[in-house]
Formats: C-alpha cells, structure tokens, sequence
C-alpha cells in the first residue's frame, strides 16, 4: 500500500533496489503525446548515480524498456509501463540489516510492519532507487506540461550551509532556469556549486554526509487551477514530495519564512499588468486557498543528511533484543540533494499535470 | 472538489462563511465509539472566536446539531453528519468584494475557477470558518484514539519573532501537552506566552497581523503504522495539514533544520530501553520511510500573518482591469494562530486515526 | 464506510431511516449550474410514498433544506449539502429487531458489523428511505445534464409476472421517455401498468409483495465517454445501481438476453445515416469495451420483492441463539418498484454526468 | 484511466493484446503471503488459449515473470509487479481495422475516446488477452483467501440454450466444486458439458459464436464483510465484473429470477444450525444490505457470444464515411466463456480479499 499516487493520471510504481526490475504503470495519460525519448534519456541521466566524484559509485544502467502504452513513441490511451532492469541484484552487502537496523533508515519501522518479509537488500522498496520510475513518469508528464507553456525547474537552494542565489519568485528569469536544467550541478550560481561541491568533499572524508534544500518554480500555470482545503495545489504537491526518501519538509512561497513577517509585508498586492492581472511580488508561491494565481508555483523541500554514513553507529539487535554497533557498507552519496532536484522536479510534473487534466 | 479527505473515514466538509449553515459528514467511523459531547464541547470552544482581547469579537454559536451517525452518543456506524448553523448570514460586509480581490486571500483565483458564481460573502467556502467542522470530526477522531493510548496535543512554537520552548521530541513531558490543552493560550512557557500576546496587540494597533509556528506531538502510535512512498503518515499529514487556511509550509521531526546537520548528527540511534527498542534522539519525527517508529510524532506547520489587514492596500478592479485601493472591513484575527491550535491537533488526528483503521 | 461514490462529483450520503435527518453533500459540483426547485420537488415526489393504494401510508415531507453549495439557486463551487428533516423518528414499531433479523433485510449481517451497536429502528441507514437523497443529488445532476442534451428516463419493464413494453434501444421515442415521466404510474403502455397495479394489490391483500424490473435510458450521450477495463460505463453504473436497497441484478443492452443468442445475432451493424456513425441496432447498449458508442444507453435492473411482509415468517433470536417467529410491523410498499423509478434515474445522471466531467 | 481497481490491494493492469508485454502491478499485499508457483501456473493455464478445440488456436505462453514484491515466492510487501511477454507481436491481422470497426467490439468508441492513437492491433487494451494478469493478480489473492477458509469457484453455467445443474445456493457441494476446478470444461454435469461443446462446435462450422452464462460460489466468507450504499459486496464485484470482456449483465442470489416470485417465497428464513445462526434457502446470494451473511455468496455473470464471427458483417469506412463491408480475420474462439471461468473466480478473488482487508 503506497505506491499509487494519482487521480486522473495514476502511478503505480514498483520494485526493490535488488529485485529484478523497477518500473512504473500509468494508468490515464491521454492518447496522443509523443515522446521524445532523448530528452527522457537526458533527464534520467540527471537523476543516475555514478556522474561525478561526489555521487555514489553505483553503476545503474537506468535505460528504460516500455512494456505497454506506447505506439511508436506515442501514447495510445492504454497503461503505460516502464521497466529498468536492475543489474545488481541480490547483493550481500546488506545481510546485516535483517538484524540490526540502520539509523535514519526504513529498516525498524519496516520489520515492524512487515514483520520480518521485509526485501532488505539494498532497502528494498526503500530505495532510493525507487525514484528512477518516478522520474520516468514525470519526465513524461513534463513534455506534455511542456505542450501547455508549462515548464517546471528545480535547482539546489542550499547545501550543508552553503546557499545559492533564490529564483525571483515574481519573475525567475526563463533562460536561469533553462541552464540550470543543464548544468552537471544544477544551481544559478556556480560559484556557490562549488562551495558546495567542497562541503560534500569534505563530508565524505570525513565519513558523513550532508543534507540541502532544493527550490522548484513551475511557470505557466494558469490562473483558477486545483482546489480548497484538502485537495488544493499545495496539498498535492506535498502528498507527492514526501514520497522521495530523504525530504522533511516542504514550504510554499516565503513558506517558515512569512512567520517573521507582517501581513502588510507578506501580502502580494494586484496590479495590472500588460492587460493581465498579476501580483507585483509572489511571497505566496503562486497559489492561494489551494487554487493557482497565474504566478509562478514556487516550492522548496528540505532533505536530509544521508542516512547511510560510513562511521560506526549505535544499534540493536532486533533478534537479541542487545544494544550493538553498526557499521553500514556500500557506496553511498554524502548528499543525495544534487541528484533528487530532477526527482523534486517529477513529483511537481506528476501533479500538476494530474491537476490540469482534472479541469 | 477538494473537500473530501480520508480513506477508511472519510470527511466530506461544506458550508460557507455565511450559508445556512457549515458542516462535516463523517463516513466510515467504526461502530461503537461513545463521544463526550461535554469533551467535545470544550474542544470546539477552543478554536471558536471572541475569546480574548487577541481575537475578532465575531460572535459564533459553534454548537453543532448531529443530525445521523449517532445512537446515544454512540457511533452506529452510519455515516455521521453534524452541522453548525450560521447565525451571521448574508452580511454586506463584502460587497466589494466581487470585484476588488484582496491580497492575499482566494478571491482572485477563485473567481478565475468558479467564474463569478463563488460566494464572496465571508471569504465563502475559502473561510477560516470552515476549520469547525473539521475540529468536530477531528475531536471525535481523537477520542477514538485516546482509547487506543495516542494522545495528540500542539502548542504555539512561535508568533512572529517570539518563540515557545520547543518539545523534547525524543521524550515530551505528557503532563506538560495535557497543561498546553488547558490554556487560554496554549504555549508551554507561559511568559513567551505573554510576550507573544502583546505583539499580537502591537500589530493590531499597527492595523496589521502576524503568522506563527504550531508544533504538534502525537504519542503512544505504535511502530508499523504507515506506508511507504506515497502514503506515508508524512504524506498523508501534509496532504490534510494544508488544508487549514494560511498554512504555507510543514515540516517533520528536525525538518529544515537537518540541512545545516551532517548525517552523524541528524541520525538517531537505535537502543534498548526497558525491554523496548526505541531512538536515543527522536530528530526524525517518529516516522521513517513513512513509517511509524513507535516514537513521538512531532511535526511543526507555518501559518502566514492574516492576509485580512484593516490598512489601505494596493489591488485591481476585475471589471474594469484597472488598479485601485482596498481596504478590507469587517472583524479579523490580528493572529489566526492561537485559534489554529486545536484545528492541527484535528488534522493530525483524523490522519493518524485514518491510518490506524488500515490496518 | 461505503455511502460516498463518484470521483469528480463527489457524493456523500448521510441519515438512518429515523434520525434527525436525511441528507446528501456534493463535492464536486461546477460552478454556475442553476437549480429548478420546483423540477427538483417535481422529481423527488416521484419517489415519495403515500401517492397511491400501492404505496406506503407512511408521509414523508421530503422537502430539502439546503444548507450550503448555492448562491441564488445556483451553484457556486462550494459543496452543496441538502437535508431532509425525518418527522417521523424513534419509533418503537421495530423494537423487536435488535434480537429477531428480519428475513431478506440487512439486519442480521449488519449485527455482526455493528457488533449490536446500529441503528435498527427503521432499518437504519439501510432503510429505502435513504435514497431520498440520492434521489436530489441525481436530479440536480440531471438538470446539468440536460443542458447538454443528454436525458434520462426510466420506466416500469416489470412486475411480477406482467411486462411493459420495452423501449426500442435503437431508437427511443423520445415523447414516449417524456411522458412517462410524467406518469403516477410509470409504463410506457397503462394497461399494462393497471395490470401490475392489480398484481400488486392482489399482494397486498395476500400479505406478501412483489418485485420487478426497472428500464432505464439515458439519451444524447455523445461517443467515446468512458473508459476500458474497470471504469467502464458499466462498472460504474453497475457499482452505484446496487445501492438502491433491493436490487439484485443488473444488465446493459440485451443482457441475460443475448446468451440464447449467436454473434450475428448480437452483434450490431454500423452504418451511415445523416452522415453520423450509428449502430442499426443496440443491443449493446450504447456500450462497448466500456465507452459510450453514441447510442441511446440502456440497463435494466432487477428488483427483488419487499422483505417486509406482513406475513408470519422463521427466524431467531440473535440472544437467545434459538428459533423463533416473527411478524413484521409497520408500513411497507408491497411493491418498491414504481417508487423506485426515479432512484434508479438519480443513480444513472449521477454516474453519467461524474463521468463527462472526467473527459 | 480504468485499469487500476482496488482499495487496500490496488491492482493496475497493463499491455496491448500486440504490446511487448502484458502484466499487473499489485499494490498493498500484505507482506508474508508465500505463493504456490505451481498453482498459479495451474490456473493460469485454465484462462490460456489453445486447450481444445472449441478456443482459438493462438499460442500464449502466458508464463508470467515476477519483477518484484517477492522474495523467495513470498510476498515482502512491496507492490509486486508481475509481466508476461507477448511473443505475437505486431501483427499485420488487424491493418483494415483502423478504418472499419468491428460490430461488437470498442473500435469505434476507442476511436472517438483516443481520437486514433488507440493501438487497434488485437484489440490493444481491449484484447480479452488483458484477463491473463487479472487471473494472475486474481490467483494470488485466492491463495491468501484459502488460509484464511475461503473457497472460490466457478462454473459455466449455460452456454447458448445449454443449461448446467445451478449450484445449490443453500449448500454448494465442495467436492463438486473443487472437482469443476480441476476439468478440462467447467461443468457440474459433464453430458451438458458435451451438448455445450458440440453447440460451440456447429456455432463454428456456421462461422458464429455463442455467449454464455458463468456461476460462481464464494464459500467461507464470514458474515460481516462489506458495507452499506455504494461499497457493499454486490457493487463491488459487479464494478469488477464488468471488466471482464463482453460481460453484459450481472446477478446475485436469485439475481432476475426474484421478480417472477413473491417476498414469501424469495425470503430466506433464518435458523439455528449446530448453534449458528443461518438461512435455510439462500436466494440472498450469502449478501443483504451489501454486507455477507456467512451463507455461500452465489452470482452469475452473462457473457455476450464473441463478437468476431467469421462470416462478412456490414460496417463503415470511419474515414470516407461510407458504409462497407467487413471480414474479421484471425483466431477466434466461437465461445469465449469456457476461459473466462477462471476470470471471474479471479475478479471475485480479487474484491473479495480487499474488502476482508478492510475490516
């Protein structure tokens, strides 16, 4: 139970990091988009592990085969499904974990409700891994959004303490975006990416790992989009957000930041602009009472360190009810922020594109 | 669409600002659970308004009428409908407001979705009001679950630039939640508490508002409730927890705050303790992979400064597509939050209550 | 669990047979539909007893109150809830039933769901009176419905051991459709429908009851509205058409009928007429692969005799665990099916309009 | 849109009947159930074609592969993904179809739906191939029902004018159907099964087909399982029924068989049985009020003859918009309810299990 998310344009994503494949179905994808099966690829490769000295070393072949839904290259109305086939499967690195759980991982809570069935190679359906089929799906869904005028970009907002420059929330500028979807190490200021870069080095020498912010702005929703209370743009998104491993916490607009403020400084007032009415600055993120302004849909997520550290930690042993230590292997990212801004990016697709076709 | 969440009870809210009148429907309540209506009573007085200096002298009854679901008091396991009649109906204050969106507030986009047929009086279906139904069904759902052991309790973390002691998350002080419940102001320290009070009446003498911080801990949940990916218990609390107007941002166990912590310090370690495996430090909230862990759930939700301010404000006349002046009249909390409380208190109840049914 | 369906139009019903009151809210509804409430009183009179020898003695008022969802009798996006008061409740006519099941009621499964705590007077949430309500959701969806052109119409295909006429499939008459809706006693030919009134007098006087069938016919639906496998136009027909209490079977074109048919038999023909694609025949029923075909939909719905006869009958005492007799009181149709008609009217607008919106 | 059913476990059902592939994704199985490899093959086998010589002479390997959501043949609790390849692929059969719909078969309304992206190769996702990974998902959840005492299983009922013995509603015999299972041609009475089969063998010869009846028994369940209005046991099989192709009606118990008879005589009196309380008749079909008695839930489907005949039918040029004459190529059984037994015992399966879950 979990892995469907969705109304009109259903996911249903499956696998475990060792299992023999990962995919993902889509259940309601109109008939009729073309996909440009190079710019998935490309948008998937953002997502790989194994793209620079600051990822994991992890080879993932991340090339996927689609079973159904497709006539060349085009959806025919039918379920779509995409299988990437996982080459490294059924690894003994984590013959361990059946035992004595990780800190910061799935593990405990899920012997608990698995009581014991549990996939626990590689983390299973806990994987980050996972996210591979996620961003399969929303890859597709941004090329159809990409059809409307709607374009979504994410960049890394903050890593460790480093901070890079905020998209302009009222007017982020097209070609900033642009690059940085571009970019190997995708912030608006580059001088700042490699601070960051240096901090994760740092991090990994040191046998840790840092967690970051990641700031992602969709341009081109119209006005009157979603709906109030439960099923509002902002609930959405974040029902989706929460299901990449890692994030804590998700805020719209100036989000923590407006409780610092007054209302007479935090209200976006109305102006009109070339005919159109717009809000002269956009501290509420483009949505309010749940339903779309017109302005630019501005989020951020926080994540958390990696969990997996190559220190030793304090454990138990579920078995021997004993304290114990662990020392967890494998090769891990010391931030998994660089690589999880295209899945951010997919979740708000999936969203938005499931919330347009609900009009 | 939007106003029904829950998947095992489900809750149908309506009503507007100044309809008839407001109310839940309430599908799916097991059969058998008695209510305190005098518990319930004091619970919904406690989100109602005009209790103090700090809040609009707005005058509502808020005693709800159960029409179904109840025999004796006791769920019968039809669904349950309770409603709140509207004494203040049709109220001219918001005349203007058909025309002139207040910053702010949903009325641009909602004329832009319901094309001019939304009910402007009173902020319509988009009305702080509206959270009383959903603190009705919310109270029920949580003396429920007082049965099953969980008890759900939330303070004010912060108003403005003040800012309550935070819960110890790893091992809350029960009597300390059970006190916070009993305030007319619910904070833990009560001298922030004063403090907070009277920036809340600086900013209304300013003709201005405030936003603020709720912090919310559910214990005694057992490890094992959840789900991964996409409906985990965070999914499931942000999904409902934006629901509440004025929340711009959520955040789980460290939240925002693991970004500037490395893996060794934001991970908790595992440990036995009386028999029970538990975590030393409790920074990840309670919930790991969507996942209970069996500790406390603590998550914390940004409420924005009041969009309703008494001075001038800049904003467009939909009409005529020019700009103009604004000046919202009618009686407005200077600071929603206080009154917040009890409404984050039922969301995560009728959430974590949802959840416990799916098993 | 189980009195909330549609997925755009959202619909939840509320109410026991003897509570307050009855109700219905509707999530989900456009914006800017105008209500005719004499139409919508006109319709829910059809269903209401007390209109004939045949019928219940039992007065229902039926008079919706709307409490929320309208401004000016029209809709404006809000969640519309409607109630109707019960006059008639707490009675002490089914005392009895809280040990002795009533034979081909809910009462004795709903026991073992409820565990003793439902609401048995009057047949609870069970009761027939419950589709009051969907009744008034159905026709409100109905009005938006023939703002498109799109009808709905049912009639009396059979009681007892009498027929009606049926409606050509290919081509129904639509004067025919209108007129019997007009009709206190829906047949599309009268002599037939004195004969059922005879039959179901005769009943009556025997202490028994009678079942039926019920044709319903929904016009103007253009093709390709639906969708394959489990969200077809029938599923979802099918999933709300069995809960109308009593029926016990439902069928789409000819149905059980083309079973003694072959393929070329069953099969219909396309053919050009007035430079349309239609089918010579339907004994599909507007219906293939799930999707509307263009063609008038047709279902049929089977009616099982009331449960509630006056006659002595066999059954135990839930307490006692022993055998008993049992002698049913109160006032009951001796044949639900003529009050039925226009449930069976609501149940099909209601799906059909959730679905367009879907497209 | 339409392919995904279930609530705790959601099935989502993939492929084109010439796609590379066909399969399901199972969400929310619990963890722990471990699967007899050898009888899924065993049912699976029951639904393939190519088993006499009454089915169509296509070859399916119909071996399906598990992606994911098992370790060691148990269920670990992530969704488990299952696919089975399509060796015929591509297929030049089906060319004309684009233009000329096939009489009884979703080419001209997919056609309007998916505006002529649709994949009309074998019928793309409308191919009665599409039952292969219901039966697989359907299997695995019978399975889960055995341990718990719940047996399912189907017959055909009729075919044409042939009639099997019904069931005995009351007290299905278990060797009897345990023993229809395991036969060639699913009859209670094997010298109906031989008027069946030379029936379909003359309905061949004449080019034609024939439709027929399915009866299925769910034994074990326990009284209590359900809910009332729109979720009880009957909408939710028939809204899975109906995913089932050229299904075109449903009943349960004495399903339309009830209208020709009285309440006294349709009635099932209760009483006690070895100290349980039970019905003495059951024409109930084990289902009141939407909720299961404990008696044997009993329905029929009817299942249309096959719409592609051999013989020239009349059609359209969808393009040139004149009427044609059309010959259906390719393998066809004359009779398609011999495999769809065991895909009605799969859908059954699949309801079933979820709304145990439920509880």
């Amino acid at each position: 139970m979990g892995s469907v998310i969705g109304k009109n344009v259903k996911i249903s994503v499956f696998g475990q990091s060792h299992s023999k494949a990962i995919g993902v179905t889509i259940d309601g994808l109109p008939a009729g988009i073309s996909i440009d099966m190079e710019e998935l690829k490309k948008f998937m490769k953002r997502r790989a592990p194994g793209q620079g000295a600051h990822t994991t070393t992890r080879k993932e072949g991340d090339q996927p085969e689609f079973l159904s839904g497709l006539v060349e290259n085009t959806t025919c109305g039918a379920p779509l499904c995409a299988v990437i086939p996982n080459t490294n499967t059924r690894s003994s690195d984590y013959e361990n974990l059946k035992d004595v759980p990780r800190p910061g991982h799935a593990d405990y809570p899920a012997q608990m409700k698995f009581h014991g069935f549990q996939d626990v190679a590689g983390g299973g359906h806990f994987s980050g891994r996972l996210t591979a089929p996620v961003c399969l799906a929303g890859n597709i869904c941004m090329q159809a959004l990409a059809k409307r005028g709607i374009q979504v970009a994410a960049h890394i907002y903050r890593i460790g303490h480093v901070q890079d420059r905020p998209v302009n929330p009222a007017d982020p500028i097209q070609a900033d975006l642009q690059k940085v979807r571009e970019k190997a190490f995708p912030v608006l200021e580059d001088e700042k990416g490699e601070q960051m870069l240096r901090a994760i080095d740092q991090a990994k020498k040191d046998l840790d790992s840092l967690g970051g912010v990641i700031e992602c702005v969709i341009t081109g929703v119209p006005a009157g989009i979603g709906n109030p209370m439960f099923e509002g743009i902002e609930n959405r998104i974040a029902a989706a957000a929460f299901g990449i491993p890692a994030v804590k916490g998700i805020e719209f607009g100036n989000g923590f930041g407006c409780v610092g403020l007054r209302g007479s400084q935090n209200n976006d007032s109305y102006e009109m602009r070339e005919g159109e009415i717009v809000t002269r600055t956009n501290r509420h993120g483009g949505i309010l009472g749940g339903i779309s302004t017109g302005m630019p849909i501005v989020f951020r997520v926080a994540m958390k360190p990696t969990s997996s550290i190559a220190m030793e930690q304090d454990s138990v042993s579920m078995r021997d009810k004993v304290n114990t230590k662990l020392v967890v292997h494998g090769r891990h990212d010391p931030c998994i922020v660089p690589r999880a801004v295209p899945c951010v990016e997919a979740i708000a697709a999936l969203t938005i594109y499931d919330m347009i076709l609900e009009q």
